[in-house]
């Protein structure tokens, strides 16, 4: 895969000032790790109140931080004065969500000029060794009108 | 679709107290609304600190509470001494969700064996109106091993 | 669902003669038995040289007029000089695809500017009676530039 | 990711004579160009009567290669006296495929008792350039049930 490119040298701020307007990444303590044209990380500690029945990590958790790494990984590609939002996406769970901490990666397959097609992978943190335990494949929009900017 | 069948009549009672050892949905507010064999609905209120960054509800939130709905949806048809775990889902993103509430209906298709596969629509509730925001495909896995149970 | 209007009164014979270009849906020998706004059924009857090594129907020709039958479902709702091309779509094979012919049965969610999201099922006809054996969620996309047209 | 092992050394004979039953491989063209455990390549030269309206390969034909590649690679990691079943995929369609012949390589992500997740990538190949035109994420089925075996 070739190296994709930004359209200017503001990606890395639109994505964190956007990232820290979302309630619930908050809510979650979610962070952001890693900004490159075509990539995000994000991070969180675990935590009782995220927990599903078993007492692993919520699905759902796990699914937002990798949504969120994939629509921010977009958004490096994306002009300025728009915005990104998810079309759908499509996750697969392989292992129980367990450990210290969890990383999402969100990578961009295909930059197109008005979707963006992303790959994005969950690794559970246990004792310094990463586990792969979810993958997700995503559509993201590019948004010009609605008055929506990130 | 013929109606399917629950095999005791504890399945309601085992909904409601895996639901309810589930930390996140207590986090977020999320609480289960409707069970039935074959069918949970799950509703949740809006707030500030489950949004995005445009200030709608969060996509990750939405998802989790129907990925919970087609979850437990599909636990109404599983045997006792068994324990749900998502296998993978999809969703499709129709609109943004803003409004007083969401309700998210999980709905089984087929439930084998092993694979119980479901839908589930969120529909946005605004004065009294519903609008269809989210849908999803969904595969739920029973668990007889691993020492889970619901 | 409110009922989807067209753009006009030709998107039928849109449907029917793009459909007619597919050299695939030739090859299987696939044909539209329904077209209404939002709505498109591809019917194909079951040959030995289409199975899959169990001698079932393969699920790449459920898939194909599945697909076939949501993109043509997007298209009766696209403007004149535009063309429709597949973003993504996800499939669940609920059951084995047996029987005298197979049905699909494409319908529009939501339709956007360029994106139309479609879900689509798939029944198997044996003795006169129809059986869910796949579902599908479906992006489509409005295409205006690239010479494209349907 | 560690090499995964296969059961026995009979694992590229099973997955060729299975491959070899697929009266629908046949009616395209496929063929299976590589077998090692986890993964699974399927190529197949580009012809007319295969094509969507627009005269690219139909995207249907990509995903039941791509399908099958997955299905295969989830073989090769399976016990012998089972047979391997496509739970569901998802697949995205990244650009036209266009060109000489396509290759769909198959790779397993994960491989459990029941379900094997893989991931399988389709590149399209043209003066002897090798591009990327669609990514699927796909759930194969070990059954030990129903008279079936590969």
């Amino acid at each position: 895969m070739h190296t994709p490119e930004a359209f200017d040298s503001a990606f890395e701020i639109r994505v964190r000032s956007s990232f820290a307007k979302q309630g619930l990444m908050s809510t979650i303590g979610a962070r952001v790790t890693h900004v490159a044209p075509g990539e995000v990380d994000v991070e969180l500690r675990f935590r009782d109140d995220l927990s599903q029945q078993h007492g692993f990590l919520h699905a759902g958790v796990v699914a937002a931080i990798v949504d969120s790494a994939c629509g921010y990984a977009a958004l490096t590609l994306m002009p300025p004065d728009t915005a990104v939002l998810t079309s759908e996406y499509k996750i697969n769970l392989l292992s129980p969500a367990a450990g210290d901490a969890i990383i999402a990666r969100g990578r961009v397959l295909k930059a197109g000029r008005t979707l963006v097609v992303t790959r994005g992978d969950a690794f559970a943190l246990k004792e310094g060794e990463e586990k792969l335990v979810a993958t997700m494949l995503a559509t993201m929009m590019t948004v010009r009108e609605r008055g929506l900017r990130d």
